[in-house]
């Protein structure tokens, strides 16, 4: 394994072209690469939390989503693009350039010259793989081979594992996984395996050299996605790549582009040229402004010329709301909500006004035909998915997920990847269900669910309603999570809720992979409370998710340097503080650690009782 | 059932003595009060949410935590304390006045006369059961009496039942209770009944008469509480009761005070009298204070005098760490967090210290005697829970939990309500073998939780990692959850964090009460869904647990008045807007409102899309 390394540093905005962008390491932390055996040119990279040298601890490495914006090291031009990690893989593949769709007035929304925000300068051939020859990853996967992105999701999801393998199996039977088969260590091999049964997917345009890859699925852990959306007024393209670069920062795997309206286009462009993490997009929603936004006026072609418009651009997955029957809707017609998904909506419009079959639906073939030139995945829209708890499981959510697993074996045949979209609204009861269902009707395609929230009542604070059904689906078999922000529902996210969203959402999953028994997920929860046992402050906060926000929390109260390293905290201060109160227990026991066997320290303890008694031990450090 | 009527008036500080406390109504609501058929003397406190007229609906009632601090006819004076509401039922019952004990020096920390706090100077007699009659609630049920407080807690658990008696059967049906036994309907008998079963506690201290009652228990609704206490400056009582005035405003149903120091005795007194909900303490804090700090100086009858000098105050339920044995001390030694319960690593000191069996364990029988004449409820202590993922479930907890389950049945022996505490940190997966092994260990008898937390990798957010652990163990039976704000393990909560913590847990509370099947928790989550799909913001708002956040971040992005009644927000816009587009759809297939089956509606349906086809109606409201 290569080690190229990276010294911690504090996080600095860099200019870029044409602003600036949030740059620089997380708090405490340095960006690390490290390459498979024999592959060094693949380079997986990770972040490093250095840790106090009282820990006798080497640095702790985390699984790290935020791309080369926090390597100091990496010059961020925006009008450039990242670095191309995938092109070589790629070049080797012989896909053909074609020729680049030409880019129409609509794809812009028709803005005038001199409102157009100019597309992103970075120069990239348009490749299309070609009929007969593996495109996608689950075509590679099914050839039996084993693609550079397939040796890079190995080992970016086995940190932590191989240097614990002796106790994987123990802590894996530790947790309960409600049937899904992690294995103890994942080897490019077991990739490939659960690529090609559909399992998992690796969502990769051949257009999105950018890339550093990710894998979704039950058995890999648990990841989570960030939707981002332009603002009526958008300053710059620019502004709305931050948004994106602020939500891989604190964890997003994948980020959704919701944005509609003008420049659409080229800000998409600025967008994947910068994107590390893959986008996801939903089709429909360009569509329909090329239609002047009247659901009933889209057609087939527009909705294909928009496929390939952003298929070429390198999105990496599309939502398509291909479920969404005309015999459906009327199922909704008693709901407490109605329709809720945007996409869904347009659809059920759609169907009623032209009382006709979905086109999605009828065209499934050739939309298939269309992604697999590029190997871009499926994300199965729910567009019938519940909005409130009144409306959880029922008849017209499931019968769409029917349709959904119908469409799976379908987009599976034709040789593309598929994940497929889930609730939503659901009280806890009915979640399991949900999995339940998912697994059986879509062959166990990867499930990816917004939340679901198990409340209604919390306007507000829909990020926590959401993070309880969140946890409970990742642990019984979700793949990945859309995260929701305290604004849903009320407004527009703004940087914080942003942050407040991934942070809440990567809770959820880390909560999800522990309770499924990720043989190394609780590496990250032991050094963090040996930490908090050892009063390393800095370390416990480093080792959190947010280092910046748990440092301002301790510091509101006790923002002294010396309290960095006090044995006690505001909660209770020095006098009952129950962690040191156990720690001079042990340490003036002080027989137990060097003691073998559990009866020599229980004797230990016994002995020291005594002599304690005796002397009448304090037990309190000084107040400072 | 007699209604008495408080208009909804906007929040305002009313003076008080000595100081401000915060009074008015929640944003869009007012007081109301409820009696029980024939007892116009009970009169049970209820918040009613004005919705608009358009809704077509009758104000929203919800329960009602805040106390007469919300009710604007009440005039607040700290120095008189709050209204006696059980004053006459506890005349009712004969209990004697005793003399009171008197103060002492230590009960204030030894402070210096020209810097202790005076006590609250409302003048309440007070009272102790004697041998032979019953004095607990437990007693009462058990020689079959319905006391008054037993028939307060059933009118207001029945909430929303009465109406909707037809159909309780069918919502409980549809929740997964784990063998709960929930009613459709709460009698006064079926409270008695549990009560005397010990399956539901009423905390309530003879000398507690401003207490409105509640029921904590496995077949009611979930209850949440929330800590507070002093700062290590403290400027005034009346700051100290704001904290408990501020906790039970956003929902908190108990507050323990946690306070140390000097002063507690007297700013204990400011609180009690002026506290609606039941009061929780730990005495072994005071305790300890009272000897200098020193565990080891511990001895009964400094324990015991506390105890006598906090019941006399009217404390509604004292933790006692009393399962903290000698012999499971060295059970925590391999432990990664050790010891983190203040307690219990006081209590481990001391066992330790004097080499014997704890005082708490071997003077329990004593400990009842003194409860009991007073009806202070237990509250045992979970003194060894675990304070990591990776000490979860170990073998000093639950052999703590046997302890607590032998020590349950001597204290309903001896008369005594008992609840007892759990954890703490637990991954998911270990949650519901905590709450079975508590059921059948501890005979049933309530379960009240800190969260649990599902993952340490979170400081800063541990209001949330517990959340998920919160509504899930709720789900499965818990009957109180004790609050988590997000300066857990980092430092002491201001008023923004205790309001996120309480908001937090009411959230986990009533999720857990959707998931179990109560029959009318769903009214306000079907309320609140049916304003967001018609578009009453206001409604939306006010019927959220946080009318005034809901409302902020809408105002962010929308701030006009008129975008109060927009059909949309700015999350989607209007051209996008899901629910507006299922709104058109189903008003212009206007024949389904008056269609009477599905078949009919689905028929206007069908109907109506041909016609749209015919004159490409536009689905869209303008934007405003």
């Amino acid at each position: 394994m290569t080690v190229h390394q990276k010294p911690a540093g504090p996080a600095k905005p860099v200019s870029a072209t044409p602003a600036e962008v949030t740059t620089g390491a997380i708090a405490g932390s340095g960006k690390v690469y490290a390459s498979p055996e024999n592959r060094p040119d693949i380079r997986v990279p990770f972040r490093e939390i250095a840790l106090d040298p009282s820990a006798g601890e080497p640095p702790f490495r985390v699984y790290d989503t935020s791309g080369p914006f926090t390597d100091p090291d990496t010059v961020i031009d925006l009008a450039a693009g990242l670095p191309q990690v995938r092109a070589s893989w790629i070049a080797s593949r012989g896909f053909e350039a074609v020729a680049a769709r030409p880019v129409k007035p609509e794809d812009n929304g028709n803005i005038s010259p001199e409102k157009l925000v100019p597309a992103c300068p970075a120069d990239r051939r348009v490749l299309a793989g070609a009929p007969g020859r593996p495109v996608t990853q689950l075509e590679c996967a099914r050839a039996g081979i084993i693609t550079e992105e397939m040796i890079y999701v190995a080992h970016r999801e086995n940190l932590g594992r191989a240097a614990m393998l002796a106790g994987a199996e123990e802590r894996r039977a530790d947790g309960e996984d409600f049937g899904a088969e992690i294995p103890a260590f994942i080897t490019p091999e077991f990739v490939r395996d659960e690529v090609a049964r559909g399992r998992a997917i690796i969502p990769a345009n051949i257009n999105h050299p950018e890339l550093e890859p990710t894998i979704i699925g039950r058995n890999f852990l648990v990841k989570i996605n960030a939707n981002i959306g332009n603002s009526a007024v958008t300053s710059s393209a620019a502004d709305e790549v931050e948004k994106l670069v602020w939500a891989i920062r604190w964890g997003a795997d994948t980020v959704m582009d919701l944005s509609t309206g003008r420049n659409i286009h080229n800000i998409r462009s600025w967008i994947m040229r910068n994107a590390p993490v893959p986008i996801g997009t939903v089709p429909i929603y360009q569509a329909l402004e090329k239609v002047d936004g009247d659901p009933a006026k889209l057609d087939w072609e527009v909705f294909k010329d928009t496929l390939i418009e952003q298929a070429e651009q390198g999105v990496d997955y599309f939502t398509i709301h291909a479920g969404v029957r005309l015999a459906y809707v009327p199922l909704t017609a008693k709901r407490v909500t109605g329709i809720v998904s945007r996409g869904g909506s347009i659809m059920a419009r759609w169907c009623l006004s032209h009382h006709r079959e979905s086109f999605l639906y009828e065209r499934f073939d050739e939309i298939c035909d269309i992604m697999r030139k590029y190997d871009v995945s499926f994300s199965l829209g729910d567009g019938l998915r519940p909005g409130s708890i009144a409306d959880a499981n029922d008849a017209a959510q499931f019968a769409e997920l029917d349709t959904l697993g119908e469409l799976t074996k379908i987009a599976w045949d034709k040789g593309c990847q598929v994940m497929i979209e889930g609730p939503g609204h659901v009280p806890m009861h009915k979640i399991k269900a949900n999995m339940d269902k998912q697994l059986k009707v879509c062959g166990e395609a990867p499930f990816y669910t917004l939340g679901p929230l198990t409340t209604d009542i919390a306007p507000g604070y829909d990020h926590i309603t959401s993070a309880i059904g969140a946890a409970m689906i990742g642990w019984f078999g979700t793949a990945m999570l859309c995260y929701v922000t305290p604004k849903e529902h009320l407004g527009l996210p703004n940087r914080d809720d942003v942050k407040t969203g991934v942070i809440t959402y990567r809770i959820a999953a880390h909560a999800a992979d522990l309770a499924k028994g990720h043989p190394a997920a609780k590496l990250r929860d032991d050094a963090l409370s040996r930490a908090r046992f050892e009063f390393r402050w800095q370390d416990q906060f480093n080792l959190g998710l947010d280092p910046d926000t748990a440092r301002a929390f301790h510091d509101e109260t006790l923002p002294k340097d010396a309290h960095k390293v006090a044995h006690f905290c505001s909660m209770c201060g020095p006098k009952f503080c129950s962690m040191k109160i156990t720690q001079d227990l042990r340490a003036e026991a002080g027989a137990m650690a060097a003691a073998g066997s559990e009866e020599e320290r229980q004797a230990g303890l016994a002995q020291k009782a005594e002599e304690f008694k005796a002397k009448g031990a304090a037990i309190y450090v000084p107040a400072e």
